[in-house]
């Protein structure tokens, strides 16, 4: 018997892990063409991968989101782009998609020092190709995830934690100042970012006003979101009738709104900038519609409209591994303690042969793509 | 001969400026309902101007200038309206037009202790209604030009000193942090702020880029502006040339232009963006197209673009009488010692009946709106 209790000697634990590395196999998502996801997109079983030395850690995949930039990736209509690869055993280089996702580490070289086996992971490398079952990364390419004892974050908390919750905060604190009571409108109120902006919001005694896309289920989806802390939710075709403007004076109490902040642009956002008050800040941070961002000019001149963007990868590249590990500690501090829910969301299983998966991805980037509100996380199963 | 060189008593100088005010005819550019300044404006002759009382100060202006803004104020297309005015003579209350000029103080009040007589005067209330030829005023409408004894200053410099170039003067120093040898690009160029701009940026080290409509001795156009110190001048069809983006590389060495100035909106302004670099500031001070400001959202968010708007007249009204003539002084001693020029300008005399000074304004209006760019500034003959 006491052999059995003994703890295994390193190399004996090298060796087992390797030999579990070895027989299963990995998996990942990848496109040697940018183009339409569902066109280009193949799943492809990957080479054995290496034993971790020096700085490397071996990753196991627990979740691996689909974020509306990672289409934009894929369809090369981004300015950030994933290095080709040319380890994955394609004829010509190819590209893994996918910047986000959560991890665990499996196996670590003999220079790592900032995470070890079991922990949780997430990204500070910028299109790492996350949608991936399994993968080899250098330590300087993630962030433990600081969980408590007896954390309550769950996989999908963690998972979703490095761009959506951020680029809220920091849309909510870093361009204007506001004092509770105030109010913030938005359009796209239901993307992730969105539903992140109305609990931070909500916490911090802001008040929200939250647009939306009319559909069926808009009672529903105004529920649901008022259920997150949004104070007022209307579609942009209530925004536009003539009472808009009367039944916003009474919501606001004519205090102005000092702050929009925008993903879709097109004529839905040049209606939200007129009811912006005087010296209001516009913060764009997404495209969904594609169209531009057109604004009177008389906002700017006489109103003193201020337009900015924020990109949370730019905050990344700009910030210290230091400063990026302190604001993912506070993400994650806000998720446990309540603040911030897991968005919407729906986990995508990817299991049999690579056909049938690569299959399965393509249905739910179709569904994805076509303006559903749900966060689509992949999950391949243990093969 | 004794009498002839001997100082005429105080009582007597003020029966003499009483006695000239009396029996001069003061004139007035007024309207009263907005519209088509060609269609609503009339030239009227006043009634008798008051003696001035208290802390009145009597005016008699020596020029008016009209600025796009004017125009817009008369059309009602401008969020800044002058006070009706009802010692007009008129049936129903009318407006003055004009918010610049200078004038000459002929006589003061007995609490004035800011202006004597003589001193050349400019106007810190917004829309006095400056088109006139005499005016009562109280003396905290106006600034004294603080002019140097032996002053260089023109009637036309201190006339348009209070718009224009602290406007260009605001537009290269609030928004972007410089260095010399960096870029700024500009629309309108020619436009007077443009001139001032030109002006201020070659005394600071900075480049312009100078963007103007092609029109018929454009190559004229080009050398005045090379003359004021413009580096260098296109016209919006070359800048929508294919070569344009290799042309403007070479000009900057590739550095990246991190200044917009924006007077005219449109897709000529949306073509000026594309060029402009990482972290740039896009200032808005005018709409000569009348056509809204239409931005890809990619360059918010991947380039860090900012858009703001300037207003000359909000920041007079959001400072103090100090720090105006203190901004007014700066002006002057810029234009004293040469750094600006007298705008490119006519001046057009107003002179004969009502009737006849009414068609005078009628046709230099119609000149001016049709967008040639000297600028035009209004002088009363004396009657």
């Amino acid at each position: 018997m006491f052999t059995r209790v003994c703890p295994l000697p390193a190399s004996v634990r090298y060796v087992r892990s390797f030999s579990i590395s070895t027989t299963r196999s990995a998996k990942a998502i990848i496109y040697t063409r940018n183009g339409e996801p569902t066109d280009v997109l193949t799943v492809r079983t990957l080479p054995a991968l290496a034993v971790p030395r020096g700085d490397q850690v071996k990753l196991r995949f627990k979740l691996s989101p689909v974020n509306p930039a990672d289409l934009n990736v894929i369809q090369g209509a981004y300015p950030a782009k994933p290095h080709p690869r040319d380890d994955l055993g394609t004829a010509e280089p190819a590209f893994v998609a996918g910047n986000e996702g959560l991890a665990i580490v499996e196996d670590v070289g003999e220079d790592v020092s900032v995470v070890q086996k079991g922990d949780w992971v997430i990204f500070s490398t910028p299109q790492f190709g996350t949608w991936v079952s399994e993968a080899i990364a250098r330590q300087s390419d993630i962030i433990r995830v600081p969980r408590a004892s007896n954390s309550s974050l769950s996989e999908v908390q963690a998972a979703t934690l490095t761009v959506n919750p951020p680029t809220a905060l920091a849309l909510l604190t870093q361009f204007a100042s506001l004092e509770p009571g105030e109010f913030v409108i938005q359009n796209g109120a239901n993307s992730s970012v969105g539903q992140a902006v109305i609990q931070i919001a909500h916490r911090h005694g802001l008040k929200t006003i939250n647009l939306v896309r009319d559909r069926e289920g808009i009672e529903d989806l105004k529920g649901q979101l008022k259920s997150l802390g949004a104070d007022y939710v209307m579609t942009y075709n209530e925004l536009g009738e003539k009472t808009a403007r009367e039944t916003v004076r009474d919501w606001t109490d004519s205090k102005p709104i000092r702050l929009g902040l925008n993903c879709v642009g097109g004529k839905d956002t040049t209606l939200m900038a007129r009811f912006l008050g005087q010296d209001a800040h516009l913060v764009s941070y997404g495209a969904m519609s594609k169209a531009p961002l057109s604004l009177p000019t008389s906002l700017f001149i006489f109103k003193n409209l201020t337009c900015h963007g924020y990109w949370q990868s730019r905050w990344y590249q700009q910030h210290s591994a230091e400063e990026r590990q302190s604001l993912i500690a506070e993400i994650v501090g806000m998720m446990e303690s309540g603040l911030l829910q897991e968005p919407s969301h729906e986990i995508v299983v990817l299991q049999g042969s690579d056909e049938e998966m690569q299959s399965t991805v393509k249905d739910a980037i179709g569904t994805s793509a076509s303006g559903r509100h749900k966060k689509i996380l992949f999950h391949f199963a243990d093969i």
